[in-house]
């Protein structure tokens, strides 16, 4: 195979890699979500923390948000780019819950998520990921939505 | 040179570049700046937009930031990883402004910070950068300790 090749390979094997990993989530399933992150992962979420360091720290954070998620939910995912060399790979876009019910926190928020995979021993597993919303200095306030 | 030698030296040339950058924004020199970035890269920031899509918007934000910044302040960044495979390198700390005067929004302010380099004919540019704080529900405001 070629360069442009393993680069395709590579690049489909990390979107498929996303679209398990939110089957997972729309599943509550937590062994499965954190079977994509690396056990040293470490985490810029949404919420506080600052950052959170390791596989076994995150899973609790996972336990403790799909509490607060309905019986059932969806994910859109929008503006998706992702890029691959070696062994390192970069994915980034939009992201909402959908299905949350119109008093859920989560619901009509949207979302920028960066997730970085390593591949090791032919697996590849997220070592770092970012999430978060905008936050206006002038209202104090953050920001949900995608126009403004 | 071995595999781990060649990663030593591309983790070394990141390193070097995040305090060139820094270097350059201290100095709110926008051209010097700017030149970290590639001409596609796009911008998950603190503040709205959500996202910036291309050098050039991105520019604009550098120049309008910069205005509200003193004429001398510095830098201080904890916790750097720097992670390289093939042309791509990851590169995350945290990150806050230092000697920025007890008034202004930057003062004391920590920061999350993710970067994504690519190699292209020799040359590490960021295509992909995110930069937040946590945003914590139960208060409806932003984070910006580190010990929260």
């Amino acid at each position: 195979m070629t360069t442009e090749t393993f680069q395709a390979r590579d690049e489909a094997q990390i979107r498929q890699l996303i679209a398990d990993q939110q089957s997972a989530i729309c599943a509550k399933d937590v062994d499965r979500i954190m079977s994509f992150y690396a056990p040293d992962v470490i985490v810029f979420n949404v919420r506080p923390p600052f950052q959170t360091k390791g596989a076994d720290a995150w899973r609790q954070i996972w336990e403790e948000s799909l509490r607060h998620f309905p019986g059932s939910f969806g994910m859109e995912t929008r503006d998706q780019h992702v890029v691959v060399s070696g062994d390192l790979a970069l994915a980034h876009s939009l992201l909402r819950f959908t299905g949350m019910g119109a008093d859920n926190d989560a619901a009509q928020t949207w979302l920028r998520t960066t997730a970085v995979y390593r591949r090791s021993e032919g697996r590849w597993q997220i070592v770092h990921e970012h999430n978060s919303v905008p936050f206006d200095p002038e209202t104090g306030k953050p920001v949900f939505t995608l126009d403004s």
